[in-house]
């Protein structure tokens, strides 16, 4: 791949746990994080927008793109494909921009295999019945979905530990704020500094 | 030792890179923060108080806790004897209350040794000119004295990579608001949680 100088990061979370608030809100911040755009077969929500949201595309291309190695990661997640391209990722990255990609566990776990970098962040409502209140609220989907993103939601948690921070969004103000200090702390890491000199003028 | 429950952070910075203005905002923020008071021969500056910036003791009697083993690290720097004692750190630790230390290059190279556990951090002016002009600015010490700083502050920065994390204190509030990123950052890691159901209720 092209040189990479941006940082990756992995979020992942069950539907309703805040997550694409939480991100939005960082990208929204930080000039310096782009946002990898997926692809899915997936029909949009009502205020989602193509090419922003999702690239949405047929079965069909998406299977045709899969043959071709084009994606990083996908997955089939309650019967739709979702997938990363690898160009969109590492073409950002090698602009010294950062990647936020938001992608569910198994997506993250063939990331991690394949991948040498990256860090791994999991965003949890603080309960089952919270989560359970908010996706309610959400009115977005029918009760047989909702239990199906519960039944998810509960196999997923049980994979925490294949990531590197655990965020429990109790108060979206304070999980935020943990989001953005993983973000900044990341950029302090002292094994990325190659020479003194360059962060220092020592003379 | 006693069982560890809450975690150990140690900073580094050469004299006058802003490390004491660092660590006691983040005392003052955190009450989850224990300040590790340490030994030292040298004499107290006007504003420091007893037992509460340093235990000021004697060459004999810092030489005795040498002898009886009692220091987690301990170096002699400019002349003096600076030490950290272990039961001081390891009973903090045990009400799981968090441990900032503040100790110079050589004894976080010693603690790093003989601890399979700390986060590293490292503080920095963004040159040595910057360095210099706050030096003199403190007017605390002899020209002499002085030119020993800034020759160790050379010396220390070869070190980095030893460190897990570095700041580079171009702006005091912004270095701060690092500070407490990577503070936040470390408390969020996922391999610290056993039990998902210790974090989030399932039911």
């Amino acid at each position: 791949m092209k040189q990479r100088k941006g940082k990756l990061f992995v979020v992942s979370a069950p539907s309703g746990a805040g997550k694409t608030t939480l991100c939005s809100r960082l990208l929204g911040n930080f000039g310096t994080v782009g946002y990898s755009v997926s692809f899915t077969t997936r029909k949009p929500r009502h205020d989602e927008t193509d090419t922003e949201d999702y690239y949405f595309i047929s079965v069909e291309e998406f299977e045709a793109m899969i043959e071709r190695g084009e994606f990083l990661e996908w997955a089939k997640v309650h019967n739709n494909y979702y997938g990363t391209s690898r160009k969109t990722v590492e073409d950002i990255l090698a602009t010294g921009k950062d990647v936020l990609l938001d992608i569910d566990p198994k997506g993250a776990r063939q990331l991690k295999n394949s991948l040498d970098y990256g860090i791994y962040i999991f965003i949890t409502a603080p309960s089952m019945e919270d989560l359970k209140t908010r996706l309610i609220n959400r009115r977005t989907e029918s009760e047989e979905i909702m239990n199906i993103r519960l039944t998810n939601a509960l196999e997923e948690v049980q994979h925490i530990h294949e990531y590197d921070y655990l965020i429990v969004n109790k108060e979206i103000n304070r999980a935020y704020n943990d989001l953005e200090a993983i973000y900044i702390a990341e950029h302090l890491r002292a094994a990325d500094v190659e020479k003194i000199e360059d962060i220092m003028d020592l003379n």
